[in-house]
């Protein structure tokens, strides 16, 4: 069914208003199959990104093995702390980013790069599917793989049926979300648009292959995501998603003054059953009131939340 | 009709044989729609790059249009050589690039990043089309948008019709291919790779915008190739059909020795109805030999060359 998991409201109708008017022929906003380029964010928007975002959790437990097999590691930020399990530190690191010092973050970062210097593309993916074979979620009580916002999966899908073509623009790593966003969301590799490690080309005479580098390639998020569309896509989205700040200017690129759009904003006000934070998005949440733009509310809007089944 | 401007033989045959091979169902070399990915270079590939890349011609035009409006431009290479359409300094300037020295040829890339800066994608897109409106061929007597090799569309479609997704990976300019690519060869912009300049997000309140900057983001030419196409696709591609030294890394990059692959290498064999040349593909020739790459002939396997009708 489609959108079965939102409740009847006006955030619902927005949504079917918005594809009705794209799809129908003749009408004053009819867009063409090809032009209806919808895009989503990721992070907090498609699935869950507290306490931590997955994919920091993927990386905590790669540095934890890294400092496991090197012991000259474990006195060493990030790695103390993921070796030590300290969720403190790893926490604090966040608040800090939040509160404008990235100094632990950028040490973080930069563990990252390190972590997966040399990994092949082939290598890594692998990595990524274990890891969403067994993690869970340390609060919510479910597995990783079933984190994802059922009525966004439904969202995607109904878009799909009317011909649109869907897109993940997201400021976690591309190829972190590549592996499982077709089991996840039904969107494949080729539609997931992300941050970027480097990569290196390698020939080794009879089999080639692709590493990554211990350098980030670009970080795909605030101003760089409506760059990173058009790179990828070529053509302006009119239909956006996202839930935070880093979200603004991907939503604001979607759609013109001559053009029927849709922007919405995920507002997580869910304590019961997510989490109930405005942090990092107070500036999306004023420009969205200032500008008409639909505001979802998880608590509200989300009959349902989790594509495993809430919690 | 598949491949009718392919001549009956062996290229013809090996292309039919691969395509039986990955498309029978149950067969050995079975492979699943999805990771039925083809790649091709766009100049010499696609269409005609002698006696010099479309793109070159048309920013020559747009350096010679910025010379008539500024005088001070008159006196410096290469808006000189571009508003005297001395055929002589350009003509030069690709002679040393291919014999190693590429002084002339990085003034005339500096000259193109500065010709387009603060251009918004839009624009640009608006400028390219109207050059292939009425832009012709130096030499061949055909307008440059009839200089697609029509054996090269055959063989995109029969692709198309068999389950596979086709990009193009070029080292010209993505977004000089991505308005015509679609007439062209039905490519649509989300499936053309190429080089790219760097892009800036201006948000002027009400409207959004893309430009241009004065600089290159990457230039997507060698071992740059398979690594572009794993950022944008995410598979590895199982065909990819280029003719220079340039796709060199591409070419080995289709396939593994546990996938089936078809690599063509496309020789510039025919003076009559296009071009003989091999110099910048001497290393892909010799490696083709050694490994058995596809070499086709434009002279002994195309019975017709333009898809604008030969000249």
């Amino acid at each position: 069914m489609p959108l079965d998991s939102w409740s009847d409201g006006e955030t619902r109708s927005a949504i079917h208003d918005f594809v009705d008017r794209v799809t129908d022929e003749g009408g004053p906003d009819y867009v063409e199959p090809a032009a209806r380029v919808a895009v989503f964010d990721n992070d907090g928007t498609l699935w869950c990104e507290k306490p931590m975002p997955i994919q920091l959790d993927f990386t905590i437990r790669r540095l934890a093995e890294l400092a496991a097999e090197d012991a000259s590691l474990r006195d060493e930020q990030p790695f103390k702390a993921a070796y030590e399990k300290d969720v403190h530190w790893l926490g604090a690191a966040m608040v800090k980013h939040y509160q404008g010092d990235d100094a632990d973050l950028r040490l973080l970062m930069g563990a990252v790069t390190r972590a997966f210097d040399a990994v092949t593309v082939e290598d890594y993916d692998a990595q990524v599917v274990s890891f969403f074979g067994d993690a869970s979620h340390p609060t919510l009580g479910l597995p990783y793989r079933g984190c994802a916002y059922q009525p966004m999966v439904e969202l995607l899908d109904h878009l799909d049926d009317h011909g649109f073509t869907t897109y993940i623009a997201s400021g976690g790593d591309r190829d972190f979300m590549r592996p499982v966003a077709g089991d996840l969301y039904g969107v494949p590799p080729e539609r997931v648009i992300g941050s970027a490690l480097g990569l290196t080309y390698i020939d080794e005479g009879t089999t080639t292959s692709l590493m990554y580098k211990a350098a980030m390639d670009f970080f795909d998020d605030g101003p760089e995501k409506p760059v990173r569309i058009w790179s990828r896509i070529g053509r302006r989205p009119i239909l956006a998603v996202g839930n935070s700040n880093g979200d603004l200017p991907m939503l604001a690129y979607a759609g013109t003054d001559t053009t029927p759009s849709l922007r919405l904003l995920l507002l997580h006000d869910d304590a019961d059953r997510e989490f109930d934070y405005v942090a990092g998005a107070e500036e999306a949440l004023a420009t969205a009131k200032r500008q008409n733009w639909t505001v979802v509310s998880m608590k509200d809007d989300w009959s349902s939340v989790f594509a495993g089944g809430d919690a």
